[in-house]
């Protein structure tokens, strides 16, 4: 409910503010204009080109048969030079302002002599047609740096298809060189799960509220989160960010040790004035430290890795089950016995089963 | 750490005293004497015979082909008898008195004339063949009741195999006239998750400690349970256990509101001492009040049904898949190349996935 109201609070805010030049009109442009091969967009890419990346961006995201196959050379090409940049996760409901928060903490990182991608993960790009994050990139100033790539989600029938290209991206981007990778997702579905697995640290902001506002965070987002950002900390807000800031402290403090050995911490900014962000960096860079010199990071680097292979092998199995033909209408057959305690869901589960069997 | 010491303390309280007497000897004694047939045991489930119930159990349990199918056939029969209980899942780390409070708790209930299972889910049973639970009742008056009836947890290479077979228990139970089924685990893994998909109402047991305990409870835990109880709350323990109360009741505080519109409580009570016992059924019986009526109760067990049924295909498709020996072996060539970056999570994902099409 609070989420809701603070929502459509900010939407209105922005009412009538006109959208930006991107990059992307730029680069479908250039796409327009030449096809280039696998060899020479990999090129392009280690030669730091961003229309090259993005054009390989656009045949990873491409369902067609022949771009499958690109793909998946530029992947391998670019691999030996991925794995280099640090990865930051970061979430929050509309509303809480993460472009300007990206804004603001992309440019400073760029100050420090950084180069900054921004992807997004954001499944209802594809499931509503109208994209939360991707369509309305605010991002003005950043999108004007050099140093700066910014790329909106892509799109696919699932979250699952759609992590999959950002997380082929991100070895494209680290190819060509960006040290910091941020990915950007708002609370749908699974989605900050997925981003969750594809980074090393993860940021949620939140935003002070009527004190009530812990209550409004969808269940393990807290548990994942480590560091929470409260954004728009500033005039009349700080009091009740402070507030806030007490409140989410204890409230992480409730939670066992992590495996990192990072203890969250709640901070305050203010991105719209620019204020709290170096502090923020801060401690993202205090997190690096630790997690390095623990060997927490490569650890958790190739665990993700682990849990991307089985989670893409188990999603198929189940995938491919369930689009079976005769499954689909005995599954229904059984939850209806289901239902009317004619079955257990074993003996159900056993006949679905035996289906593909039989072939 | 503060786990471990409590569970210390608790094991040596104990030393010394002899096991009970159970039925299981009685029931071993019974099994050997007669092998019933299906109609046999069936006709004397519904007539509330302990022993036969017993036996039918240890054709669940048993892994015999021929077992299997009677198994099959005794729980078909008592089906249409089954769903009528109640069903409470305990979990507690080893030391909080989980015994005690059921023996306590179990003769509060069969004083209000109601018939009380007690079942446990325990893969510890199998996997160290020492169970945690089971081999050690320490229920002493519980099980001379005539209403009651204590089982241990199913030994079996996998919880969802030890899980399975308690689910197909708990209809037996049903049929066998029981009004309430309490399912009692220890944090071993993800036997939680398994027993409050399987239950109603899900208690989790605490002591009172040093202020930190919270820490000590596994995440996600706090946010299953429906009622969180401080077992021991007596003597010098009291003024701390208090304590503990109101941390915990502002941590759940925190939690998004539940989908049963029930809003967790923490309570005292100390089991040994038979203090607060009532007070926790009063709310349990509340609970069940409340979301009997606004229907969440039969929403629930349905959703479990579901949850069941896929649960029950997704981990057979998963191990049957990981069973192949060809699939086994280049598991482990991805794995390498994975860990050298060699190779993405995807593209190692469908090497695996080419394996069984082949075929």
């Amino acid at each position: 409910m609070a989420a809701n109201k603070k929502n459509t609070t900010a939407l209105n805010e922005k009412e009538g503010v006109s959208q930006p030049e991107t990059l992307n009109k730029e680069i479908v442009k250039h796409l327009k204009k030449k096809q280039l091969s696998v060899k020479e967009l990999v090129a392009g890419i280690l030669n730091q080109n961003q229309a090259d990346l993005s054009q390989a961006i656009t045949i990873i995201e491409s369902t067609a048969q022949k771009h499958q196959q690109q793909a998946k050379e530029i992947i391998e090409k670019c691999l030996p030079h991925a794995n280099r940049s640090i990865r930051i996760g970061i979430t929050g409901v509309p509303g809480v302002g993460k472009s300007t928060f990206i804004e603001s903490f992309g440019k400073l990182l760029i100050s420090e002599g950084k180069k900054v991608a921004v992807l997004t993960v954001d499944p209802s790009s594809s499931i509503s047609k109208g994209s939360i994050l991707g369509d309305k990139t605010r991002m003005e100033d950043l999108v004007k740096e050099e140093n700066a790539f910014i790329r909106p989600s892509a799109s696919g029938d699932t979250l699952g298809g759609v992590a999959r290209k950002t997380r082929e991206t991100i070895i494209l981007c680290e190819a060509a060189g960006f040290d910091v990778i941020l990915i950007e997702t708002v609370g749908v579905g699974q989605s900050e799960t997925a981003v969750h697995s594809m980074t090393d640290f993860f940021l949620l902001l939140k935003l002070a509220g009527a004190g009530d506002e812990l209550q409004g965070i969808k269940r393990g987002i807290m548990e994942m989160a480590d560091s929470i950002i409260i954004n728009k900390a500033d005039g009349e807000n700080l009091k009740a960010a402070k507030m806030a800031k007490t409140e989410f402290n204890r409230a992480l403090h409730l939670y066992p040790a992590k495996e990192s050995d990072w203890a969250p911490k709640t901070l305050l900014c203010s991105a719209i004035k620019n204020e709290g962000i170096s502090e923020i960096w801060e401690v993202i860079m205090n997190y690096f430290d630790t997690v390095k010199s623990n060997g927490y990071f490569q650890y958790k680097r190739k665990e993700q890795n682990k849990f991307w292979l089985l989670q893409t092998i188990e999603s198929r199995l189940k995938s491919e089950f369930y689009a079976n033909a005769a499954v689909k209408k005995e599954l229904e057959n059984q939850l209806n016995a289901l239902d009317k305690n004619k079955t257990t869901p074993f003996e159900a589960a056993e006949k679905l089963l035996s289906i593909t069997k039989k072939k």
